[in-house]
């Protein structure tokens, strides 16, 4: 085995980021697709080459297991999937980071007390099925993907799910698997508070609440040029009032807190003609579901405020807080003090696999930074030596877990 | 000639309305389509049958002539072209009434001093090829039309026009036709000023400065999750806030100052991701060229000052204000107070042929209420009344100008 625990964190991602490369550094290695295949397909060998015991289950998420002395289950990992014109590290480094941790300790302690299990799940993107989450919301039974929804060139998540599942198992076994004890997970933070910090490594403390509206506001379409002021319904008018107004309600509720609007149109969308209607996205998050709740109970009445145009708010998204488990971020915490670390204990805004996880098991979660904050681009990067330091925390953090 | 002399406006517009018209009531008739060489067609052929000279020239000009003891012209017209899915009103309205106003002068009162020239103007609207008042801009001779300009199936402004104007020249003799001594238009108002007021017509006193701008803000795109806010350039934020702070600055000028943004779009454009880019159209219009360069000054300075982003303005139109005959305005005044009509003296904020009209003469303009402020969609309408008062007050300018 020793070759593997040479091996660093930036190697096997370089290896990895070569299924579904492309010629500017950046992935595309959507669920289920060729390139997704043979990522796991690699995973997967590599892991059995270290004598992991390896399995897939019907979503085609990948088990790596070296059982334990009982069959309590502590699992870490994340996501082999990727956006189009993704990163190298974004989900992978998760993956990689827990293969080469539990290598490490079975190689330095032997067999762990429990089991140790390191998971390459099938989906976390949402690239290209209209689904987020769908390899953890199978291994944590919280409800699988509607088998016809369709990609981009009408194949259904069902025909590809099992055309892909088809060529795996005839490598590796296909067998369920039982919930874990534990989940951990490392991830690239993709957010620029490490980097600013200048830490390598941060505790989450909780995936943010994170709803999604989109707020459609109706006025009266009609001519810029002979339309007086005080006659005029402007929806985009309107629409710049309401954002600025909600942009100074979430400065005054402050950091961790975000508000965006990623998205804006009108109808009718000429130069010289006033806008009829301002169709425009909200994006809100912050870990405490009291703070969110109270922002959309402000918004709303704002909205209902827009005299003289009107406004609707269609909430379509509503993904509760996750909580990490205190016990293991304090204890994520007192390992990266006693070996000399400094991070930062901070909220999640981005969603991940342990959200899911975290609806049935106690989890937790590392960062380690993102230059720039940039993610979902070949631009992503982590210096080698913050993915080591990763790598090493969770290593500790499985040592006292399993062992 | 007395057939004529009791057709109302109404039924000519609605005669007129034929011609392109559409199951919705509406018209679609653009410069040089078959529906448009129907109307020019019919237009100069029942001038001809109440005894007038028609003529077109090789832009497509109509002109139905009497002519006068002396070869002075007083031409009066408006446009027979429309938008997609227009109205009955647009332009075709200033065509009839002028027809109908010299028809009815020499009806009863015999050959005019002057000659009097109704024009109907081959094109305004700019509907079908990139290009607006072509028409008027042949006839003032102040250049003509890029031969090469195609329309949305290709087909040059050229070919379009030689095709048109052969048809034509079949029915009527082609002659170029002398700049007038004065110009005068009768238009719908296309806004909801008179309609307010409850007057049936209104003396324009001017056409608005009308000034167009693309205004670009550049931020940095991250994500909406991840990235808090003191580190955020966001785009959009910065373009509500200029648009909010160009509304107050629009409403302390006051009427008639109109400030419009009616197109605006954001890069990447996804709910989740803060804007890097916003793009939007500013579209300002007053009477008097100061107050808009004023405006735009500010307006300049505020992008310049919209850190943490960055902003360039693209000024991509800018019309002259067109004031009208001081003269020819009091005498439209005075005559309408001796009729005992109440009335309004209102800029125009809509571009009108006499505004090429008034860079070689003097010109004045007439305004009939729009229903709702609605044009250049089916919904358009004034009152019958209103339209035979307009007729009414443009007979009596003309025989004050004419015998």
């Amino acid at each position: 085995m020793t070759q593997v625990v040479e091996q660093t964190a930036i190697q096997l991602l370089t290896e990895l980021g070569q299924f579904g490369g492309l010629a500017n550094g950046g992935v595309t290695r959507l669920v289920y697709d060729q390139a997704w295949v043979d990522a796991m397909t690699y995973t997967l060998k590599t892991a059995a080459a270290q004598g992991m015991q390896v399995h897939i289950d019907a979503m085609g998420n990948g088990f790596m297991t070296y059982p334990g002395v009982d069959q309590t289950v502590i699992a870490a990992g994340s996501h082999i999937d990727t956006v189009q014109q993704g990163g190298i590290y974004d989900g992978a480094y998760g993956v990689v980071a827990a293969k080469l941790a539990m290598t490490q300790l079975v190689a330095e302690f032997g067999q762990p007390k429990h089991t140790m299990t390191a998971v390459a799940f099938s989906e976390e993107e949402g690239s290209r099925f209209p689904v987020s989450f769908s390899g953890s919301r199978h291994y944590a039974q919280v409800g699988d993907v509607a088998p016809d929804l369709k990609d981009a060139q009408g194949i259904s998540f069902d025909t590809a799910r099992r055309q892909a599942v088809a060529q795996l198992t005839g490598n590796f076994p296909l067998a369920e698997q039982p919930l874990p004890k534990e989940w951990l997970e490392l991830h690239i933070e993709q957010g620029p508070v490490l980097e600013e910090a200048g830490y390598p490594l941060g505790v989450v403390s909780a995936i943010c609440e994170q709803k999604r509206f989109t707020i459609t506001l109706t006025g009266q379409a009609n001519h810029a040029g002979t339309t007086p002021q005080h006659l005029r319904r402007d929806a985009l008018k309107a629409a710049a009032r309401l954002i600025v107004q909600l942009d100074d309600l979430a400065q005054k509720i402050g950091e961790p807190f975000v508000f965006t609007v990623g998205e804006i149109s009108v109808t009718p969308g000429s130069s010289n003609v006033i806008p009829g209607q301002a169709v425009f996205s909200v994006d809100i998050r912050h870990p405490q579901k009291t703070v969110v709740d109270e922002f959309e109970a402000k918004m709303r009445q704002m909205v209902a405020d827009s005299a003289p145009v009107s406004g609707t708010v269609d909430c379509w998204m509503d993904s509760r807080p996750a909580v990490m488990d205190p016990r293991l971020v304090r204890q994520f915490e007192s390992l990266l003090t006693q070996q000399g670390y400094q991070y930062l204990t901070l909220p999640s805004g981005a969603g991940h696999d342990t959200q899911i996880m975290n609806l049935k098991v106690p989890t937790a979660m590392l960062f380690v930074p993102s230059r720039g904050g940039i993610s979902h681009a070949p631009a992503e990067y982590t210096a080698p030596a913050a993915l080591e330091a990763g790598v090493a925390m969770l290593k500790a953090q499985l040592y006292h877990e399993c062992y």
